[in-house]
């Protein structure tokens, strides 16, 4: 009983640490493993189904897309432009699902205009977002965490932001959704978000994701926008670079040759940046932790080849 | 890379590892987290729904129960005996979902009178019995497994068998469900069961689990068999014991005195055994690896009181 004890301590210390992250109340936020984990919960919840529309980017993880799909709705794919985003809506669309941060170019999507009073609700996919750039949940009605990105957690770590808990039905309960419950499954929901929570976390994850809360330095938006600044600088002359300025922390650029082996060549010269298969894209993950040498090690290991 | 494909092995290494313990192919067998998300999977697969019926015995987990009642369906709870279940069957019964060893009692139900050629599907929660007794699938359609139980692994791991993996929906995709996928999610899944595999675990959490099934030694059921025997005949002329002989791993009894401080008085003897809150029952496990002294322990801190 003490193990179990301190391990629900742990969880709402962690769960402190996110809300803390994302600037809501703890009340607001469920843990998760993984953003596909709270896009599952999300999309069951609103219980979509065939006749239903729902619209996102064509630059979107299987996470968030996947589970769209399943929900037997049609998923309308629009390019990532908030225009043609709110374009796409129509009285059958029940949600608009997108990016925070898209994971292939590094632009950061203005939620605030995507999220309207009178429109559907927003579900974020915050996995390139959360921990890199201050986040304004003012624009999500959900949104969702990886933990093991930016926040620097173990894997599997996640949380999941729901503006209005009592609103979404709980349709994948686990163990710590509820109060008490009958016989035949029907229950009593903890209040807030914590019925969301998507069943047991390992211990020794929460613990590492609570320590690594516990070490992101005071400016590390700042430091990290300033170190992704530098990159692009630096990249601009050898490389076409498709972030736009002044997004995220991603910069991603169609590299002078082939993307296979620059990559390869860079990790030789301990430069780990990865390709976007498909795109001719290569991209660099810019953190707080990102000093102006490890970005001297990736232009000198680019102007090599 | 190397590390991705070092887990992506890993994770074969223990399906394999499960699908020996459960007598079935690997490719029958998905990786979760836990029964709960079994549950959730076979349930949300089924597409069950407000009209469909479901039957089950009054002495389930919520892991079960919880995604039963979640799914709409109408859950028809009878008393936790074969004859019962069938009886309660109809011709708008989607679903029997069942423990194969029911983790109050301990009693052991005999899948192969549940599942019927012309009958429900049969989904088991295999919490108290994968690692603790011979597992048959000829019983189960749905069969899921908790390796931090029985089977020793670390939390949170575990596994679903599925008979017919093309014929369930595969409706809370992940990452690792997939060949290839489309801008709207769409996707060719992954041959068999390793389509429902339920997202990243946490690659720690699979070397503890394979490292746990290297070590359950030869004879392992039948020495559990002889522990659990042993302990009824050391109980019961102290307890009134509630299990039938012969059937699983746990002891259930009524204790002479108050249950709680039964627990607490074994506990300072070092001996764990658990209270089921509100049944005036106190359980005792008894695996492999519990000694004729463990057992000894459990006798004289009953007669202590």
């Amino acid at each position: 009983m003490p193990y179990i004890e301190d391990f629900l301590e742990l969880r709402e210390r962690v769960r402190d640490g996110i809300a803390a992250v994302l600037g809501t109340p703890p009340d607001l936020v469920a843990l998760s493993e993984s953003t596909t984990r709270g896009c599952q919960i999300v999309v069951a919840g609103l219980g979509l189904r065939a006749g239903d529309e729902v619209v996102t980017t064509s630059e979107e993880h299987f996470g968030l897309t996947g589970s769209l799909h399943a929900s037997g709705a049609h998923v309308v794919v629009v390019d990532p432009d908030e225009d043609a985003l709110l374009a796409a809506v129509t009285p059958r669309t029940r949600l608009i699902a997108v990016s925070h941060v898209l994971w292939t170019t590094g632009r950061r999507l203005d939620l605030t205009r995507l999220r309207r009073p009178d429109g559907p609700p927003l579900l974020v996919d915050g996995a390139q977002s959360a921990g890199a750039i201050p986040v304004d949940l003012a624009g999500a009605d959900f949104y969702t965490v990886s933990a093991q990105k930016w926040l620097c957690g173990p894997e599997p770590t996640g949380a999941l932001f729901v503006r209005d808990p009592d609103r979404l039905r709980i349709a994948m309960p686990g163990f710590l959704a509820y109060e008490s419950y009958e016989l035949d499954g029907s229950f009593v929901p903890r209040e807030g978000a914590r019925h969301f929570d998507s069943g047991w976390i390992g211990a020794a994850a929460l613990a590492g994701l609570e320590a690594a809360l516990g070490v992101h330095p005071e400016g590390q938006y700042e430091a990290a926008a300033k170190a992704t600044a530098r990159c692009r600088e630096l990249l601009e002359p050898l490389a076409e670079v498709v972030t736009p300025p002044g997004h995220a922390t991603m910069v991603s650029f169609h590299p002078p040759g082939d993307p296979t082996e620059l990559v390869a060549t860079l990790a030789q010269r301990g430069v780990v940046v990865r390709e976007l298969p498909g795109r001719n894209l290569v991209r660099a993950s810019c953190g707080w932790w990102t000093s102006d040498e490890d970005l001297r090690r990736l232009v000198d290991g680019i102007a090599s080849l």
